[in-house]
């Protein structure tokens, strides 16, 4: 088999607004979209249309943020969100976060199951562990230790991939002459008892069209990397450089070797945030307007991006709308902590005013191209070709025209480039992601 | 106000085929619904142009049946199946049953209020304890004494309806000019800490626009009729006959009052089973057909038959195309233990061959009316006019065409007698079922 040469996209959907503190108050945009599932169906939908290999709604069941100023960071329900998506699309994959601190693995595995045979196998399972202390208050816990979570997450998804394959392949007779609907020698209890969790099966849900649904990861840390090359056959992982994407694919690589796996089934997908313009400056400018919203978070993104350059920086001190001055651009360093700094420092140091350098996206948690399409394509593809991921997930800042920007002028680069995909391999997300079928758990397939 | 004089229906859906042991194989059934979504979408629209107030998906989480010769008896997921139906139906109510042991109070909570809002405010929860081994074996416990169970029902509830209620209904601010997307200071933490569950919240869900799901009942027992008294505003029952509906009815309405509420806040709808022909041979005709299809099945149901009327009969030493012999019908006597007793002595006393007396579904878990849509409204109609019940959970033989059968021949005899709505009364759930509306706990209300 040739290698593989084409990346993967996902495209993250969050609470349906898209990344960016102030998306739901730019024209356009539903300022309820929160509740409103359209605006899910319609961004997957045109995802589609631009061939992502899926769709993933990262998940914490807690509110964790200031509803004032900005919206929830996650969907009211994640599964009737996919539900949806899935009744009205046909390809696309369907991804959720779901932790398994805080669910049952029968109910995990039942309703992912479900989707899975509903979707004719598009659905994948991102399994987490959750150390948010709100959502461990809303389940009456306190967060666990981190081998504790770990210990946990391993019972549960070994008892929820047990429970998937707890039908044989061949289980569902459906004879109607005969009167078999199905072969009960061949759906059988999986009696799987753990120190956490334990389950006695079977579950009632043949297999779906790609046998179950596919694991991924997104944790980090030695527990992490264990877990994804044990189990994961998809990982969101979050680099900021294209050196700490290459390591943590080279350890992801490593631990799946380990546990007896082929390197190549465990797919990376970056995240990775944009802003379109037809012009940069256009890109930029829809970064000035999303951060011109809330005025009140600038003195802190100054100080945040003062620390990530050695300074102690203030808007009283400062004009954010010029660039740095000499004086203080002296004395600044990168900081050895932080993979952003550097780019913060090439920016500040290229005399973009602080207000530009901010909104060029050096203190988002991923990194951010603020650009025209073609500077977007750069981007992705000079990671692409330096083989430090499998793909990106693509986190729009605006999911009103972000993702419709993105698939109608982003992707249609890539293909030309023959980086991208221009039609799907097959209907499974196991198929169009290129990992082979799994039944059952992973010790016993 | 005056009385309500119309009765009120639920469609109760089960695996997808009906409730009948071989609906799955009769002509025109879709022998993989279970897989389908589409038949809980086609059955919930038929029933929607029909008016009734909603749909009800009984769940048990675990394989309860043999499914040799039958099909599970509950969907692969019930919130999904809604989920599907929520966006292709406007009015029509949309109620799960979801276990008060097997979920933690919060994941109940998020589920149903992104749905009730998703839908506009149809959503209702049947709140069960379930008693069922298996399913306890699925989450690796064992069944917990009633007392421990019902303590845990009356937890779940409370924290659920609190976290139902942690937005004040004029939180959500969607200010898009001010930069203020709700309102922190009426989004408040429950904090509440129960022996067996607690929760922190808020849940970050607004009101619906029922304000919270409807809760639902159906267990028996002083606990039962306890937590229906005290929560519920629709209780699914299963009386066999219009005295111990009465009674069932009375007890509900006395636990209502104790607990303060107006006993007409609490609607009871009784289970009720039909298969429909142009004349009464014919539906019997359906039900002998359904039968057919288990040949194996009817000893054991003769058995069973028998030691309702005080009889050993076998296969073996009756011919069960005949009426019962006039020395054995001579011997039979009404078993006080069983309701279904008298109605199978009536039949066997007309004459009928022991097949229809079976055919008439004198064994079945609820009435059943085989015959025409006239026969079945008169069932309907004596019920309801010895105000004995506020309505009927009518359960299909065949979901494939029994629900059109119902909605195109039964509704509209009610109908003109006046016994039914012809129109859905408003949007929410709460409206069309005549129940007030509710917002957070029942004790903070």
């Amino acid at each position: 088999m040739t290698k593989r040469k084409e990346m993967q996209l996902a495209l993250q959907m969050v609470s349906g607004y898209g990344a960016e503190f102030s998306a739901w108050r730019m024209p356009g945009t539903d300022p309820a979209a929160y509740t409103n599932t359209d605006n899910y169906v319609e961004r997957a939908k045109i995802a589609e249309k631009g061939k992502f290999q899926m769709i993933f709604i990262a998940d914490t069941p807690a509110l964790t943020v200031d509803l004032g100023p900005q919206t929830p960071s996650f969907p009211m329900d994640p599964m009737l969100a996919l539900m949806a998506v899935a009744r009205e699309t046909e390809h696309i994959g369907l991804v959720a976060t779901h932790s398994t601190t805080f669910n049952y693995p029968y109910n995990i595995a039942r309703q992912f199951k479900a989707l899975d045979v509903i979707s004719r196998g598009r659905v994948g399972w991102n399994a987490v562990t959750s150390s948010t202390p709100e959502a461990a208050a809303n389940f009456g816990m306190q967060v666990a230790s981190r081998k504790e979570r770990y210990a946990k997450a391993h019972e549960s998804i070994q008892i929820v991939q047990s429970l998937w394959g707890s039908w044989q392949p061949d289980a569902w007779t459906l004879d109607t002459e005969g009167g078999k609907f199905a072969d009960m020698d061949k759906i059988q209890p999986i009696n799987l008892q753990g120190q956490y969790y334990a389950s006695r099966g079977p579950l009632p849900i043949p297999p779906s069209e790609q046998g179950q649904p596919v694991i991924f990861q997104a944790g980090g840390g030695a527990e992490g990397l264990e877990l994804a090359g044990r189990y994961a056959s998809g990982v969101y992982a979050n680099p900021y450089d294209i050196e700490s994407a290459r390591q943590h694919r080279q350890a992801l690589r490593k631990s799946a070797a380990r546990f007896g796996r082929n390197p190549d089934d465990v797919k990376m997908y970056a995240g990775f945030m944009f802003s379109i313009g037809a012009t940069e400056e256009e890109g930029l400018e829809r970064r000035r307007q999303l951060m011109s919203f809330n005025p009140d978070e600038i003195p802190s993104r100054v100080s945040y991006l003062g620390s990530m350059v050695g300074l102690r920086l203030s808007v009283h001190t400062v004009d954010i709308d010029r660039p740095l001055p000499a004086e203080l651009l002296e004395r600044t360093y990168a900081s050895p902590q932080d993979p952003r700094s550097p780019r913060a420092l090439q920016l500040l140091k290229q005399g973009l005013s602080i207000r530009d350098v901010l909104a060029h996206g050096v203190i988002n948690y991923h990194p951010v191209v603020a650009g025209t399409a073609v500077q977007v394509a750069d981007f992705l593809e000079e990671w692409f070709l330096a083989d430090v991921t499998d793909g990106f997930s693509v986190v729009p800042d605006i999911a009103y025209d972000g993702v419709a920007d993105f698939v109608e002028q982003v992707v249609p680069i890539l293909q030309e480039r023959g980086l991208f995909h221009k039609e799907y391999e097959g209907n499974t997300l196991r198929e169009n992601m290129g990992v082979p079928y799994q039944y059952g758990s992973a010790e016993t397939k």
